[in-house]
């Protein structure tokens, strides 16, 4: 069992590891390699405190070259479930679970409102995870929305599996040229059900297609979502000022606890995180 | 009349700094030209995500270097208080006042306790500021107390005005040579009055040292003698999640919040004060 388990590899997520790796916790951090950050390559960043004037890639290979020095390991898997249960808590990344004492959400923010019908069909059909639910879609037709390129490689797998997919990426530079993959440009708007087993979705354009599964590939779904239970206000996960959520032993920082929707917010509220949890080890021993 | 007034210069005040010069909005500083962090020239900073392995020397130098970069100033003068007004809230420095819609009390945390009777006579024998109130004490008697070697310049100033000073510091590599100067080596324990004008300082080793003045410099002093009436919780600047204090258009950042005392939180709640103040300055025009 872990001390704890760090979700999410943005800035909250870093400064909880590092905070944790140096006070020798026992974590598991959940996230992705190149820590997928909602990077805008034009942008500078001059208000964090340490890197001047830096581009978000160049902010996020100084945290790469930080992570390998204080030989922390990002762990990439899609978490698809946060569990409370008695003395521990487990998290469910498709069909595999990890447990631990604790839990620091860091899941970052949904920067795309769910679309109708699309939170009251997870997981019946609709999935935030290629490669936990991609096998069930095997030789189906699959509707893929996905907001930036990283995704990209999840479609491909997805197109390996499912006999057609319904391509819909919100972001440009499209890569993709698989036979079985059509691209669809305009945006989904809603989902309903088709039957028992169907679901249609209905497009800006109006244009409706039926699929037997939907996949929302996006860099955060909702909290209660994730950790159902979870209290929230206005979509983000509340807090106090020692990040506790509403659940004992679970904590959460950065864009997912408000705005705003800043770096060194970020940062603060990990190591904040990261004290909490050492905290609640100690007391609850 | 300035936008806001952030007071004091280690990482939160400087993430706030930041953040609102970014946002162009019209600020005065005031701290110490050369951040005066509680620097241990031996620690090394591990868990400050975007600086790697870093000195508390070297860290300084990277703020310094984007303090510079940002065009930021830092204005040196010690704050003896502050005081809400009607629509505006006034900084005293000394002699001198400043206005202010919104304040940012960054003023970090007292790392030595007040001692028995330095708090009941503030202002009335006991000051926190040499430039401030020094010439109260031409030609008189005062003792001199200093955290650490950057005060030493103040206890200097003090022995060209005062006829003895008897210099009290709790730092190593002393370095006064005045003939007016008396080195005492054990610690103040007790403030008492003396009559009418002059304090007697006891001491660790049971001396009793009469004095005209007593000047107690330290990096940070108890917020509520900074600020009357501001709400404190174990001698921290009671906050909520936005930072804002009991005092409306006040906010608080970094160790003067509560602990962890830690880089990554100050900096955090810099740039949550700074767009609090954005918000409340938007609220009222």
């Amino acid at each position: 069992m872990f001390d704890t388990i760090i979700i999410g590899s943005g800035p909250a997520g870093l400064s909880a590891a590092l905070t944790l790796k140096q006070l020798n916790k026992n974590i598991l951090w959940l996230g992705k390699k190149d820590l997928s950050f909602k990077i805008n390559s034009a942008e500078k960043i001059r208000n964090y405190p340490g890197l001047i004037e830096v581009s978000g890639k160049e902010m996020r290979d100084v945290f790469l070259e930080q992570i390998k020095k204080m030989d922390l390991e990002i762990v990439d898997k899609q978490v698809t479930g946060v569990y409370p249960q008695t003395g521990k808590i487990s998290v469910l990344c498709g069909s595999e679970a990890y447990e631990a004492k604790t839990i620091i959400l860091a899941v970052g923010v949904e920067t795309v409102k769910p679309i109708a019908g699309e939170l009251e069909n997870v997981g019946q059909g609709v999935s935030y995870c290629a490669t936990c639910d991609g096998f069930l879609y095997k030789g189906k037709e699959i509707f893929v929305y996905a907001t930036n390129k990283n995704y990209e490689h999840e479609a491909k797998y997805l197109a390996t599996l499912a006999a057609k997919v319904y391509y819909c990426p919100i972001y440009k530079d499209i890569d993709i040229n698989m036979t079985n993959v059509e691209i669809i440009n305009s945006r989904p708007k809603e989902i309903k059900r088709n039957g028992l087993r169907k679901k249609d979705i209905i497009l800006s354009d109006d244009r409706t297609i039926t699929v037997d599964g939907i996949f929302m590939l996006k860099d955060a779904v909702s909290p209660s979502v994730l950790v159902p239970g979870i209290e929230t206000e206005n979509n983000h996960i509340k807090v106090d000022r020692q990040c506790k959520t509403n659940y004992d032993g679970i904590f959460a920082a950065g864009d997912c606890t408000g705005r705003p929707y800043q770096y060194a917010k970020a940062v603060g509220e990990g190591n904040v995180c990261a004290h909490s949890v050492v905290a609640y080890l100690n007391q609850n021993k």
